[in-house]
């Protein structure tokens, strides 16, 4: 059986087509150009599929289903996408918009979700039956397969992870309530403690690294400085990751999966993140006799949207 | 098709035969007696099983499974009960024991969630595919039931909803861990926050209430003068229906259920409780324009544990 994958973002849409196993046996992008209005950027979703279908020298009448991940979320009910910010989307018919070009069936579920749907089939949480996929970038964003399956709830809305409260009262949250647990555990939440930490101390090796200019700082310039072992920042890095725990032991004692896999901007600091996590957590657990979730770096990276999409429809 | 469930508590052992839909055919009760030790204990559970079987009528070999809810968990890998704290257990191979006594079927799982299937099957969420049931007593527990049936995670560890932290650095909790929501959302944050109050401000009705001795305040004290409008405590009730809700978010924000159950000893506020929290859920929900959890109270009382239990071998 064959699947198309569709990773659709705020600046480019990425499609393959993508076998029983997660192998992508070809691939297409072209740019999203949000600005001229869903119709158009459905339109070029569609004739991408098709045009990767033919690439494989397989066509259309092969697949077997189209799935398409994207920055926002599917109400299950109307086939319709209630919101998708980064594309300004509002109540939008993807379903019905796709039945235009094509008569294969279209699944559509969230990119964070997709993500660990990918990871679930062919990456590092491959054959688990439960798993929760994080993805540490600009938000918190979390994909859930519970029984083998991507888990959504009974009305779409679940898995909304980095909205998670661990913080009563805490830092205002975009989403209307404070103390996000994406506040914290985010690459913003670095940033936000870098520039904190660069007005307190002007003398400090951060402000140095982005020549005096703390708008300039980075998750990445605080978590190199974190390594070095640089005070300042390993001070940020440590209470980071002690936020970042909260969370992950809020998962374990609420979904308790086999892996919890961390993916996103801020996991690219690698060993030195999955250290620091390993190092807390033990404490933390509820049951500490008990046997609970390995943390692990996501595999898969580029290619997790599109395999992940795909796997909707398996 | 009939089932024996069984609920295990420390002070007594309650049995009954149940029925396919939920509907008990005969019960019987004992002491517990802990102390004896869990041998006795366990023989005391398997005769009083063969006894009420004889009661309703039936017989053991009508019974197609044995359920047993404990204020503990199993660790499914072994059969056994790593710990059960009212009752002193450590590690006890209460499957092997069972065996001893009758060759039915048996299936341990946590009283809180055991609760939870109870009003799945036979009470307020009856008929949901995803429900959260949220026990509001000395501490917070909670039933997760999805798809149906009870989830417990991949090492059955899951659904340990009060341990969820929600206040980081805030309160320390017995899990070792500061700011878990059950700090803030069991009975025993209200008599905490009412102690407090009575210690600061002497003249407080609260205090009148209990002729001047805060060892004497309860949940029901706090909440019956919150109801009758004494500001101290309507204030104090307030500030618990909030924390209560930040931890329903989270609920709704990872499991996304059909419904959340509200049972415990903070339930009995009855209305006055569920008009709290209706009154600042919406606002904080991340997808205000999605339908979402409704949120009720218990409905099934004294006979959950058993009804509950009975369908852990549906």
């Amino acid at each position: 059986m064959l699947y198309i994958g569709i990773d659709l973002g705020g600046t480019g849409i990425k499609a393959g087509v993508v076998d029983e196993k997660g192998v992508i046996l070809a691939k297409d992008s072209c740019p999203t150009l949000p600005e001229r209005g869903y119709e158009a950027v459905i339109r070029d979703m569609a004739n991408l599929a098709i045009g990767v279908a033919e690439k494989s020298g397989h066509g259309m009448g092969e697949i077997k289903a189209i799935g398409i991940g994207l920055p926002g979320i599917m109400d299950p009910r109307s086939g319709r996408v209630p919101f998708c910010t980064n594309l300004s989307w509002h109540d939008v018919p993807i379903i019905q918009e796709m039945a235009k070009y094509t008569d294969v069936p279209v699944f559509v579920d969230n990119d964070a979700t997709v993500a660990g749907l990918a990871e679930s089939v062919a990456g590092v949480s491959a054959g688990c039956e439960n798993s929760v996929f994080v993805t540490l970038g600009t938000g918190v964003g979390g994909g859930v397969v519970l029984g083998g399956k991507v888990f959504s709830g009974s009305h779409g809305v679940a898995t909304e992870i980095g909205h998670m409260i661990t913080v009563v009262d805490g830092e205002m949250c975009t989403c209307g309530n404070r103390g996000c647990w994406e506040r914290y555990a985010s690459a913003t939440a670095l940033i936000r403690e870098g520039r904190k930490l660069c007005a307190e101390k002007p003398e400090t090796a951060l402000l140095k690294a982005v020549d005096g200019d703390p708008a300039a700082i980075t998750a990445k310039h605080v978590i190199d400085l974190a390594k070095e072992g640089d005070p300042d920042c390993a001070a940020i890095f440590d209470r980071y990751a002690y936020h970042l725990c909260v969370g992950l032991v809020n998962l374990i004692n609420l979904y308790d999966p086999e892996v919890i896999v961390l993916g996103g901007g801020v996991s690219h600091a690698g060993q030195f993140l999955l250290d620091a996590v390993r190092a807390k957590l033990p404490d933390m657990v509820f049951y500490k006799a008990m046997p609970y979730a390995r943390v692990e770096l996501a595999k898969l990276t580029n290619d997790a949207g599109i395999i992940g999409a795909a796997m909707l429809g398996r």
